[in-house]
């Protein structure tokens, strides 16, 4: 099927349905929480009924486009009904959907929209395009392919989807046509500087203690070409720091000037640490990562080693000497 | 004059002369720096000769486009020209311009292309748009009236006047027009992701230095609706700061969730400090900035004070706590 044959698909099973659940992935992030509150927007066009669900709790700064007060948290909530019509976004495997699993029917009716390379076509009916930035993408496709009426809401959502998928669009998957569509929602009413402050540039107290913890760390290897950062236990504890506050905290590593590099290591347990690895230009962490264990791509990789800090920093240290060595 | 008119006297300005000292402002950013580049290619398609020139560094981060090895830095190097065309870019009023100034003839025409709204028309010919995001959005719109090719390199560089002027597209600035002439500029082999990384993403040694000398000087007041930083005279010998280091500082007290006002104190000598306030919403920082001897915007604002550092603490908290109070 081509891809316009997809979205008519997609524009059927909306039409021709009337209740659904729509989940996105467990820990939903921009691009789940935007492609979530666009589909409640497209299905109050049509008039539909539905239910707006994730597993685990939105983060905080997400949540500030109508709608936003109806997901909800399938790890709270007890849901009592069975639905056989459901949504799925952003989902690269059914297994993603999480807790929401348990609320389909045996013989439920699932749309797939996804724009992950490793989606899998778990749907009944699958809208998938691998080469869109975000999810976001796609249903904005959908919507202009269902002639829907693109309110400030429903662009609001879209952009939200599109601008943190892209990194602030500047990750490489900022295409002009993706440039092109987010004009379109401008011109719609979304206040960028609005949705960049909120998605992007807010940081937590929390944040900025692990990240006053986190400094002191950097050390620098390799004539100054790989830098390296550590989040102890003791960190974690002294901040209060949370899964999310930790996001991001490698490319302080990786983004120093003359830095190809960047590695950041957060202790699990005593006898346990996390290894985020990024790189710039010709170094390959995810061979490095997958020789631990772990894997991911090119650029950005991870794994899991058991040791302590010193161990395991001198662990990835010997690899990195190969991979310098092997280049 | 219509903004038409203006671009076509512009391109007949352009056409009909030969030889030009081409300048943007002290301490260039940016958007100055790409505007300098692309104007030197627009030049350079029409065959004419030139000499790109400002006064101080240029941002090493910024000289990556073809051209930019040609940016002289008047600071260093002794022109034994005298100019009788000059084209300045990206200065609100004459003097920004520097020692350029002392290489034009008596009798210069000078072309002034700008988009600061506090622009004076100083030029013999001016093209100044305030609406425009960067003053690379009007040479965009200059290369488009002209008819001339957009290359990778000339797009590239009015590509880095957009992205820096608009905050990586996350200033109120950022409208659809912009996107769809940042889309435009992409179509012609722009890397988004490689001049993103390079003037958005990062850093230098001692900026990490520094930030890791004033995170622990964080404190709040007013209910935790107002965030202070502090940059003491130690805190800039420690880490070997220079100004381009400090810019933006400030935004980790802003963005602080929850937070109104973000206000870094930069102590210039013992008895002077440097103020710079950041608000989100309702708080009018240039009233404060204002009545202390600076100025600014509503959201943006800055001043000098004489005091130590707890002194001009206590004077702008006191500015401040009126300022919460005539809301």
């Amino acid at each position: 099927m081509t891809y316009k044959k997809d979205l008519e698909a997609t524009g059927r099973f909306l039409m021709e349905n009337d209740h659904f659940l729509v989940v996105n992935h467990v820990n939903p992030d921009g691009d789940a929480t935007g492609s979530l509150l666009a589909m409640g927007h497209i299905l109050q066009a049509l008039g539909k009924t539905f239910i707006l669900a994730n597993e685990g709790p939105t983060p905080e700064k997400f949540l500030f486009i109508p709608l936003s007060e109806k997901i909800i948290n399938l790890s709270e909530v007890e849901l009592d009904q069975i639905f056989d019509r459901a949504i799925a976004l952003d989902c690269g495997d059914f297994p993603r959907i999480g807790e929401a699993a348990r609320l389909l029917s045996e013989d439920v009716q699932l749309l797939n929209i996804d724009h992950h390379p490793t989606n899998d076509l778990f749907g009944q009916v699958n809208l998938v395009r691998t080469d869109a930035c975000a999810t976001a993408e796609i249903l904005y496709d959908l919507v202009k392919e269902m002639g829907l009426p693109l309110h400030t809401s429903l662009a609001t959502a879209l952009y939200m989807g599109l601008l943190t998928d892209t990194g602030g669009f500047r990750y490489s998957n900022t295409t002009a046509e993706v440039m092109h569509k987010a004009a379109d929602l401008l011109n719609q009413g979304v206040s960028p500087s609005d949705v960049a402050e909120r998605c992007l540039e807010t940081i937590t107290a929390s944040y900025l203690k692990l990240l006053r913890e986190v400094l002191p760390t950097l050390n620098m290897d390799f004539n100054d070409e790989a830098a390296f950062l550590t989040i102890s236990l003791e960190a974690m504890e002294a901040s209060q720091a949370n899964r999310e506050d930790m996001e991001g905290l490698v490319n302080y590593a990786r983004n120093i000037e003359g830095v190809e590099v960047g590695i950041l290591f957060k202790q699990v347990d005593v006898e346990t640490v996390k290894v985020s690895l990024r790189s710039k230009k010709h170094i390959d962490v995810s061979a490095i990562a997958k020789a631990l264990g772990g894997g991911g791509h090119a650029k950005a990789a991870g794994c899991t080693v058991k040791g302590n800090l010193d161990e395991v920093t001198q662990i990835v240290k010997n690899r990195l000497e190969q991979a310098w060595g092997n280049q």
